[in-house]
C-alpha cells in the first residue's frame, strides 16, 4: 500500500494541487504514450455512473445507442471542408499495417459527424424514417500539444449524439432539450452549477449553425466548458447528400444536431469541489458513498460485528460502501478516506460502542456526529443529501460572486487580470475576439440565457459599437 | 420505411442467410472502411445488455473497471516477443499526425496485455497490494484479411480482464472461475450451450501458459469460440519486470490471467437461434421482449386503449415492449416483428377484443395463443420463460447429436466432411494439427472438461501413438 504524499495547497499552486490530488486519490496514472492517461477504478467508477444516469435520461426522450467505427477513410473526411479544417492538425493517421503501407490513409475519429453522415445517407428514404436520434459512448482522439489529465488528453471518452429530423423546428427543439438534460445532470448529480448560453460565431463548433454550451467555474475561477449541443442545420446533410422525400413528395435535406459530454467532467468535478485534503465526490455520483472504518478491532470483537451490520444495512438501502479493516492507524485511515473523496465516513471504535454509538464525519465540512447505531440509516441518508446540496450551493455562490460587469476595455482587463469572469455587451466581431484573447488570455464563453445580471451600457465594451448582445469572457481550461 | 426483403433459406446457403438476416433485421450496416461495421440500435442494445449483466457478475467476485489507452508505443510492444509475433501482421499503425511523421510509431491495441503490464509495474510494491483484478470494456483492432459481420471484424468491442496475484494457485483459480462465469452467462442468458475445455498448445493464446475456452455449435454445425480465459503464469510479469515483495520479504513476479468475450457473441446468438424468418433473440437478453401490434385500430377505439394498457402493465413489471401503431398491414407487422427476432408478439384487434382477448405469438415455435386480457401478464411471463428454455434445449440437443467419435483418421475425415464435430484421442502434436487443418479444414477446438462421451481407443487417431488426451475438432468461424 502506498504512502499518502503531501498535497500542495490550492492557494500555493492550483495546477500542482490538481495533479497532486488526482494521483494521491488514485484517480489516474499516466499512460505509456505521451498525453494519455489510465482511468483507475475510482475515476472510471464515476464515469460509469455518469454513463448510467445520462443514458437513462437520453432514453426517456427516445435516444438509441449505436456504435460506429473508430477509423475514418481519408476520402470520407474530405467531404466537409469547414469541419476538416478545424481538426486537421490533430488527426492521428494510420498509414501502415504490419509494416506495409496502405493504399488509403485512415484517421482515428476526432468526432464522428462524417461517419454518421455517411451512415444516415443509406438509412432514410421518406419523412416516415425520421427522426433518427442516435448516440454512442466511445473513445475519440485529438493529438493535442498540451495535455492535462481528464481536462485535455489526446484520447478521451465521451458520448456523442447525432440526430437528423424532418424540420428545422424539431432539430432546434432537440438541441435545446439536450442542453437542458446536460444542465440538470451536471447540476443535480455532479453538483456543478453552470451558465447556459450560446457560443459566439468565433467559438462555435466547426460546421455547426450554432452551438449551445454549459460553462462551469472551477475553484481557481477559470471557466470549463462542461457540455455542448450543436444545431447543424443542413450543413452536414448537404455535404453528405442525405435526402428524404417530404410530405409534399419532394426531396429535402434533413436538419441535424450533435451533442456531447466527455471525461472532462471528471476534471470539472475535481476542480469544483476538491480541497487541500483531496478530492470530494458528490454523493449522487460517488462509486463509494460511505467508508466504514474499523478502529481498534483487536480490542473489541463488537467493532467487526457492528461494521458488518452497518455495511449490510446501507447496502440493502442502495447506499454503496466499503469497509476499511486494514491494520493502519486511525489517522491514516481517515486521511485515506478523505483523499479519495468519499462523501461520508463512519468510524467504529470500542469507546463509541460503549454508549452504542459510532462517529460520522462529513467529507465536505469535516463536521463530526456521534450517532446511536439505531439511527444510523436515517442520519446517513440525511447527511448524504446535505452534502450533495452543500457542495452545489457553495459552488453556486462562488460562481455568482465572481462574474463582474465590464463597461469598457479597461474595466474588462482589470476584471480578467484579477481572475474573475467578465460579462459585457459585445459586438461579437471575430477579429476582436482574437485580439482580446491575445491581450488578456480570456475567450468568450457564451452569450448567457436567463442570467439575472443587468448591464447598463448599450455599446460594445471593446468596439463601442451599439449592440444588445451580452457575452461572458473568462480564462478557461 | 424499408421493405422487407426475401431471406435466403439456411439450407440453401447458410452464409447468405446470415448476411440476409442481419441486414433485414436491422442489426448492422457496413461501415465506410472495409471490414468495419456499424452496430445499429438492436445489436448494440443486445451488447449493452451483455455488458450490464456480465459486469454485475464480474463485480460480485471483485473485478474493478478501468480504462487504458488505445495506442501502444512501438517500444512497449516489443517487450513480449511471443505475444507480438502473433499479432504483428494485423497491427494498424499510426505513423503521422496532421501530415507530419511521428518520431515513434504507435499501434492500435489488438489486445492490452502489454499496456496492463506496463501499468501494473508501478501499482504494486508488496503482497498487500495484490491481487489487482481489473477489466475494461473497449474497442480493439486487428487488420483481418477476411471479415464477417460480428464474427470477425477489424474493429470489435469486447471486455478484457487482466489480473495479477500473489500465487499461482490464486491466479489459476481465477482463470477457472472466469470460465465458469462465461459458461453460466452464455448458457443462461444467450441460451447457447457450450463445451468447456482447454485449448491445445497449438491453439492457445500467444504468451499464455494455457487457455481455457467455451465452444459453441452454430446451426450449420461449425464451431465458434465464445469466450476464453488465459492463465499467463509469470510470462508477462517477467517480460515487464513486475515484482512484489512476498511474505518472506523476497522479490517475486506475480501470476497473471487475462480473459475476454467480444461482440462475436452477437454472431453466435444469431447463428444459434435464427431461422428462415430471421433472427430470434432469447428473452433474457432481448432489448425488446414483446412487440405489441395494433390491428385495425381505426375500426375500434379499444385497440389503442388496450394496447397502451398492456404496454404499461408489462413496463411496470420490467418486461420491455414496443407498440407498433403504424398503418402497415397485419402481415407486414407480423413479419417485421419476426425478422427483428422479438421473442413474443401480442396482436390486438377488434375481433379478439369482442371476447376480451388478444393473440400471443411465440417467435420460436410460431405457436399462437388466444389469451384473456386479465391473464396477459401471467401468460407473457410464462411464455418468455418457455421460449428461453426451449431455445437452449433445442441448441443443446443439436450440440450433443452432432459430436461423433473418431477412432482413426479415415473416420475422422468422414465425420468432418459430413459437417460434424469429431471427438478423438489425440497426441496433440503441433505439426499434426497443421496437417489435419490443411487436409480437412478442421482445427482443434478444445480438450473438453466433464464431457460424457466414451472413447474406447487408447491411441491417437492420427499418429496412433498412445495417449489419454481427448480433443474435439471441428470446422469453425
Amino acid at each position: 500500500m502506498k504512502k499518502l504524499e503531501k498535497i500542495t495547497t490550492q492557494e500555493e499552486n492550483f495546477a500542482k494541487w490538481y495533479t497532486d490530488v488526482i494521483q494521491n486519490g488514485d484517480l489516474m496514472a499516466y499512460g505509456s504514450s505521451k498525453g494519455s492517461i489510465i482511468f483507475k477504478p475510482l475515476s472510471f467508477g464515476i464515469w460509469d455512473n455518469i454513463r448510467l444516469i445520462l443514458d437513462k435520461e437520453f432514453k426517456k426522450i427516445g435516444v438509441k445507442n449505436v456504435n460506429l467505427p473508430l477509423l475514418i477513410p481519408e476520402s470520407l473526411l474530405n467531404k466537409e471542408k469547414n469541419h476538416i479544417e478545424g481538426f486537421n492538425p490533430e488527426l492521428a493517421t494510420v498509414t501502415e499495417v504490419g509494416g506495409k503501407k496502405l493504399a488509403e490513409k485512415f484517421f482515428i475519429r476526432p468526432t464522428s459527424e462524417v461517419l454518421f453522415g455517411d451512415f444516415f445517407k443509406n438509412e432514410i428514404e421518406s419523412y416516415n424514417d425520421l427522426p433518427l436520434i442516435y448516440n454512442q459512448w466511445v473513445n475519440v482522439l485529438r493529438w493535442e500539444k498540451t495535455t492535462n489529465p481528464f481536462l485535455r488528453t489526446r484520447e478521451f471518452l465521451w458520448q456523442e449524439g447525432h440526430t437528423i429530423h424532418n424540420s428545422q423546428k424539431e432539430a432546434e427543439l432537440l438541441t435545446t432539450k439536450m442542453l437542458d438534460i446536460y444542465t440538470s445532470f451536471v447540476q443535480d448529480y455532479l453538483a456543478i452549477p453552470v451558465i447556459k448560453g450560446q457560443k459566439t460565431e468565433h467559438e462555435k463548433f466547426a460546421g455547426a449553425t450554432y452551438t449551445y454550451t454549459i460553462e462551469a467555474m472551477m475553484k481557481d475561477k477559470k471557466a470549463l466548458q462542461a457540455g455542448t449541443s450543436h444545431y447543424l442545420g443542413q450543413n452536414f446533410t448537404k455535404a453528405f447528400d442525405i435526402t428524404f422525400k417530404n410530405k409534399e413528395n419532394k426531396l429535402e435535406n434533413p436538419y441535424g444536431t450533435s451533442w456531447g459530454v466527455s471525461t472532462r467532467l471528471l476534471g470539472a468535478l475535481i476542480m469544483t469541489h476538491g480541497d487541500d485534503r483531496g478530492i470530494i465526490i458528490p454523493p449522487k455520483i460517488a462509486p463509494v458513498q460511505v467508508d466504514i472504518i474499523e478502529l481498534f478491532a483487536n480490542k473489541d470483537p463488537r467493532v467487526k460485528e457492528v461494521s458488518l451490520q452497518i455495511s449490510n444495512l446501507l447496502e440493502s438501502n442502495a447506499i454503496s460502501n466499503e469497509i476499511d479493516n486494514s491494520n493502519k492507524s486511525a489517522g491514516f485511515k481517515a486521511a485515506n478516506s478523505e483523499i479519495h473523496g468519499t462523501p461520508l465516513r463512519i468510524e467504529i471504535g470500542p469507546r463509541d460502542l460503549e454508549s452504542n454509538c459510532v462517529t460520522l464525519v462529513r467529507r465536505d465540512t469535516l463536521q463530526k456526529y456521534q450517532v446511536t447505531i439505531s439511527d444510523i440509516l436515517e442520519t446517513t441518508k440525511k447527511l448524504l443529501e446535505d452534502i450533495q446540496n452543500n457542495l452545489f450551493n457553495q459552488a453556486k455562490l462562488r460562481l455568482l460572486d465572481n462574474i463582474k460587469v465590464a463597461n469598457n476595455y479597461d474595466q474588462f482587463k482589470e476584471i480578467i487580470n484579477s481572475g474573475y469572469w467578465a460579462i459585457a455587451k459585445f459586438c461579437c466581431d471575430e477579429a476582436a475576439e482574437d485580439e482580446i484573447k491575445k491581450e488578456t488570455g480570456a475567450t468568450s464563453r457564451c452569450m448567457p440565457f436567463n442570467l439575472d445580471i443587468e448591464i447598463q451600457s448599450n455599446n460594445c465594451f471593446y468596439s463601442n459599437r451599439k449592440t444588445d448582445k451580452i457575452v461572458i469572457f473568462a480564462k478557461s481550461y
